[in-house]
């Protein structure tokens, strides 16, 4: 089977870049997938992506050797199941609160006897490779997200699930449930202080810490507090930061045309 | 009819700043819609776009004020009818080097008695208005490329052509003719000359200089230079160096995990 | 945030015209949006309408002050959610029957700590603005569907959950469960009781009432019942029975070919 | 081969009744399919369509015993080519004026020796049957439009092409060309008299004359003035007419919701 | 009513042949629905394709008189009525291995008084019939997999839910659960006695027996064994052992090019 | 820039053994990928691809080394550049027939000075790397069809023109000008008799000679004949050939069901 290189970098100890696509868009992704990232997410929960066109998307990331992962929109069989069987090398499952909710999450993402997880890795054999079978159960990545007080607080019952790898920070969620505003890259207390808590809990269960972020700045942070898996913005966020900068550079000059007679 | 505010920035002697869309996606081009741009151009040639997907790209630019265009694949009736009958105020046409060429494309644009594009507004008349019909002719923008060699020796030939409002420039391509390497934001004598006429030939003729460019920086000098139609790179090269640049800050410091003890 | 039209109109004490579309086509909810309705609901129910291509047609109809609203499939936080986020103003979800679902509805419609939706209004917060998340718990709607003989009799427990802003009743799903023949119209005395019955509650609640309708002519009759929120057939019904009509006037006649000698 | 159920109604001296498909939907096509028309035309020009779209719709019109047709964007054999692999049983081809024109539509349409159609019916023969290569020059119908001045003066001289099977009449662009205003169901002399010499001049050559009209009751006058082949607005037409009517009749009344208290 | 003639087939105490869809294709289902199946399944779960896809492919195949069928992702009302609402004749349930999912699958397929499901057959009436909601209950098929040690043992207490009118096993999920390798065409005994137990269960409560086969060869032997439903391979397995054979028949040849001097 | 290993084959003597692409799908075109071909075309004339969907399929393709290339509907440089930029290795043009009709092709497919391609790489940068516009006009492939008794005739005009790599043989066509049936493996001694004279040409040119086949066997004999690019048929007519092939070994036994009692 393909090599999962995510892992191997987190049994490196070191942290794994992560880009993230919103855009619904095969070409799009081919485009992210050239520009240095170790990992790259299609967000199938609050991107503008559903399961017909992320798969033209993992296609397009499977043109490089960086490691396809999908947010789901929810803790579903159905659809944790069908985006395994389109090639991810591992999911990331939204407001897992409990570890019941870790439980079942796993499940999904495992064949009997781990699991109830179906066969049928039509696409995902022909991207793993014809041993896919002998190896998903231990290769692909089932990261659950830590995203709620609630969360926060069974945090070590949920990592004590068998089968996961690594959990996700989604700061806005965490910030709402902690009565903050919410926004990546937090600086408010009651968030930060969370972030630290979980990222030290992963670090007792050796599990890898993951987190979303709005800047490269915010993430350098991350990682030096320990966290292994790191998102930076998302492919339709820096399309449209780019853009602002660009027009902001020619508006503040004035649009004026030159010296020459106006048409 | 809903007014071509790009020809209201002409009139006033400004120049407009244009968007280019090469990602086959509305989703993307909404998002750009809301950077700033006075217009935004589908890119049907060298973009990743076809009609189908251009008609949602079109309403999602409908969705804000900013003026929506289209560049075709080349200047053949049946790809610029059926742009401008999907609501297009004004298009872009490529390698327009002689005086017929350029006469051929004007006469696709233009209702008889002036042309002979075929009638049938079908999503024009609803993004324009119901008087649609009275004014296409008048309001929508024809925008001869000029890029090779052979169109700056025809420059006023060609815009001596009834119903041309502008032209653009393909600086790769008229790089290639000129027998310097394609790229864009040219430096090259010979292009910067010929860059440099067309602007001049447009003056005399009371027509708007476009020209697409990389940066900013290079589009404040064409606006200074008499261009009053600057294109600043494209959704996908926006995408791209705001992905390189952030993926650059974290490789840079390296992406070791930080002082807690690895996983 | 842009202002929720229907909230408006429901507070003057008037109804709201609202259109249907079951077609998956972003050109054929355009072309709705520009026939007078005050707002338009996606089926992703029992029209032929998947996420995908939902959101190019909450794209379309965003090309003008219609308001976009979505019917989900179902009492599903992963749909909800993925459909709120797409930039619709209200969802109306199928049959809700007891008090402890319409709690689960309402908390996947609202963020913490009114509820559990996630964060992430990716193209909400183009479409609402950039103050989206400041309102959005106050200004979407949310609107159960009564159309069962149960919800019927758990009408008031349903109605006092916090946070239900009107009801949609189905006609067909509540003649179902009411012994009768599924259809819109109804004047089975057992349906239209039950249909009295709700808007009633509505009132004492404070709450809208909505209702699916065949023709002008019944939706009308609701209004004078008190119902504040009407939908008129829906686009392929439109289509169709125009067709029928059309058609009918040919077949009528006969098609024979005129005086001249036949081909 | 499947039969060609239209030249069998033009042999009887009938007029057929066709309908129109401008929204990109193999759903809706298939709703017009049941209907009652003899035909259903796919339009490519100015309808919203593409070609892949239009496979997908004459897929859904060929679940029933309609005839599908397609009007390509322009006379351009990779167009006529492609369509007519796709199965459609005839095409109506734009802004036919000349003999020339007219033989190098008809020669697009035909297998060599009569033409130069590159072999290759995937799809047209399974909807045709095996033998669809024996009875294709035969059985398929070339349309040329007649919707210029120029055409009217060469009416003649474009009948007299070999394989012409009808010519269809497009109203508006002829009268743009005659000096009127362009649309349908035309009651300014020039252009009648127009169409009255286009159906004449069909006789004489033994071809089936087709107009494109918006009203039924229109149609009836053209099938009493020998017109054979009759369309009915289109798709959308119908949808937006019925849409329109329906909302009329809310609003002329009020919105007012009813006599109980309001919300 | 359209008739169910995969019940007929049944009833005749005869086997149905089923193809398998997994390639989102219309044109791939289409030319499947040519080759002699008396039935072709859209594969939802393990296969390429989402709901949008499949209604495309449900009308492809409509254009024969193969039935169509589709396997869902999961247990989900939600995708069981949405399906049904697009034409299916019948509907595949994976992983149904207790009573009460076998009750609940059921309660989604009928609708009010035998179940739950919501009224709205937008596109089933138009390929089913007018009368279609009169006979839905009884005519279409609701046939759970039968997949794991699990739903062996309960197979009697499964089996007796009213309303299931076949069961389908899915040899590989079953195999992983009897702890032998996932695959097609089984050999191993306790997976070969599993199958067995299951048609027998199936004649004792007159229930068809359905199984995937990855060959004719086995669907032959399970026929034999009183299988009354076989599907064989699929569309994208025919299609790459096809080629896996051309290629191979090639290749063992060498590709040398013959005896004229090499280019 | 990733090398073209279709050229390399061809240097070294040998043949190519080519895949042909009919259905518009980029899962199919993943799994042809990995059935051992050196090269895929995507037929874009008879097949039903369009460019948008032939994107995503030269994606799939591009998850392997295999080789892809398109062919085009027409010899129209709209297509040629569009499909040439989503990074095609090479294309095939049908119907050329005559000197000026390959020049135009070549023409088309080089950058200035050697052609008139635009500039715009936009995918085939991704896919060829950073250097492509260096050696695209000397690595991609320019195949024009001979197809025709004309084309034959004109045959070392054709192959005179600077710039053709290799010709493509199309046997139905060139039956039908020949006044034969149009089939593919042709034994009808005018065509066998063509298709030897084009081989011989090639060889004389130094230019590689490709033919369509149905069947391994007959491009055995076509490699023998010192054929360099063999198509075996397509991925739709693999599929219907084993279905077919499937479904006869279940028919021919009788499809009553077992020795158990009848449901």
């Amino acid at each position: 089977m393909r090599e999962n290189t995510v892992k191997k970098i987190w049994a490196r100890g070191e942290a794994v870049v992560n880009g993230w696509l919103s855009i619904p868009s095969s070409f799009a992704a081919e485009v992210m997938a050239h520009q240095g990232f170790d990992s790259l997410t299609v967000d199938m929960q609050h991107g503008v992506v559903d399961y017909q066109t992320a798969v033209t998307m993992l296609q397009a990331v499977s043109t490089t050797r960086v490691i396809p992962l999908a947010r789901v929109p929810w803790n579903d069989p159905a659809l944790l199941m069908k985006i395994l069987d389109a090639g991810v090398y591992g999911v990331i499952c939204p407001m897992i609160n409990t570890r019941a909710q870790a439980e079942a999450l796993v499940g999904a993402c495992k064949y009997a006897p781990r699991g109830y997880r179906s066969w049928g890795p039509v696409r995902a054999s022909i991207y793993g490779g014809a041993d896919y079978g002998d190896h998903a159960n231990e290769d692909l990545i089932v990261m659950p997200m830590i995203e709620t007080a609630e969360a926060v607080k069974n945090i070590d019952e949920i990592l004590r699930v068998p089968g996961i790898d690594a959990v996700y920070v989604g700061p806005s969620d965490l910030s709402l449930t902690l009565g903050c505003k919410p926004r990546l890259d937090q600086t408010d207390p009651p968030v930060v202080e969370a972030q630290q808590k979980i990222v030290e809990a992963c670090k007792r269960h050796g599990v890898a810490a993951g987190i979303h972020n709005a800047t490269a700045a915010y993430a350098q942070k991350m990682i030096a507090a320990g966290y292994q898996f790191v998102t930076l913005a998302s492919d339709s966020r820096f399309m449209a930061a780019k853009a602002t900068e660009e027009v902001a550079v020619i508006r503040k000059t004035g649009v004026k045309a030159g010296t020459l007679p106006a048409y």
